[in-house]
């Protein structure tokens, strides 16, 4: 999916419109605001007699690397409707939702990710376009020096976790500390 | 704040997109694609000694009206930070989060709600810009004839129903019926 948040195109100045408080992108040929806002992910860990689905990326980023079925909720969308649907799409699996597992914040990126707990309705899985694999995968066979992204980590660690609880909270994002900055001539602060 | 999905400004065409599988709106003069996200809407349900942190809406819409500390979450901010930032500028508020009470999907507007129980750090609330009064009630002083909208409603019930308990899964929005639809000519089907 393109960047929504991209000015690729249009001419874009950033500044603060009238009775705004904040810089906005204002398109210098037409007037138009281009509000940017975070986007909502919507996923899911769903499992089949305990071993879980994951989809072989087909597409960058990270193509070729493995992932849990998720993507940017639609308009007119509920979150839970938006994780059975990518679910569909990647891997033509049809689920049941559980509950939340998860809401991973990532402002660094903008983004909030939803991630539920979900049981396939059947293991009948196949990739669909933007999947070139899917499979369905026990604990100790997920390949986990080939998952695509940090958050598909810390879904898969979270759900092991909370594997045997009915009701739980829902995990967030663990805290990250920055790498250190190295800074020339400076000794290492690490 | 407006509408960031509204294409008040810029002469839009809604297309589909070479490579895309929906239409968007395509600006006709610049090429510029507006993505319509979902938005995300993030608030609290806080409170000091059992009182619920409301303020009275100084704008548009439901001015006059109450609602609960809550508002789009910016980019490049957390939920959490979201709200807690919400509850200052509205009431003044000092906030500690202390669990997601609910996420509410509301598709026909596509907004994703997150709502936070949280506890106020002292009881010093003030009106902020957007506000005509705040105040601190207790369940049987809610204005309930005047609460600003349904969300509102529904939060400040989940929020009464798990008073008590120190770990649950979030609630979600209840399922509407939509309502009868009269057709001409044909008896009432409620």
């Amino acid at each position: 999916m393109p960047d929504p948040n991209s000015s690729d195109s249009g001419n874009f100045t950033r500044r603060i419109p009238e009775g705004d408080d904040r810089g906005r992108l204002v398109c210098d040929d037409c007037g138009f605001i281009h509000y940017e806002n975070p986007q909502i992910v919507v996923g899911s860990v769903a499992s089949w007699e305990g071993r879980i689905l994951l989809c072989r990326r087909a597409i960058p980023p990270r193509k070729g690397y493995w992932t849990l079925p998720a993507g940017y909720l639609e308009l007119g969308e509920s979150a839970e409707a938006g994780a059975v649907r990518e679910a569909w799409e990647e891997a033509r699996a049809d689920l049941e939702i559980d509950q939340l597992l998860a809401i991973y914040s990532i402002p660094r990126i903008s983004q909030v990710q939803l991630i539920y707990r979900a049981r396939l309705k059947s293991p009948a899985v196949e990739a669909g376009p933007e999947s070139q694999e899917v499979g369905l995968f026990r604990f100790d066979e997920i390949p986990t020096e080939e998952i695509a992204f940090p958050s598909v980590h810390w879904a898969l660690k979270d759900y092991r976790e909370t594997l045997d609880q009915a009701v739980f909270a829902p995990r967030t994002a663990p805290v990250v500390r920055a790498p250190p900055i190295a800074v020339p001539g400076e000794p290492d602060r690490n």
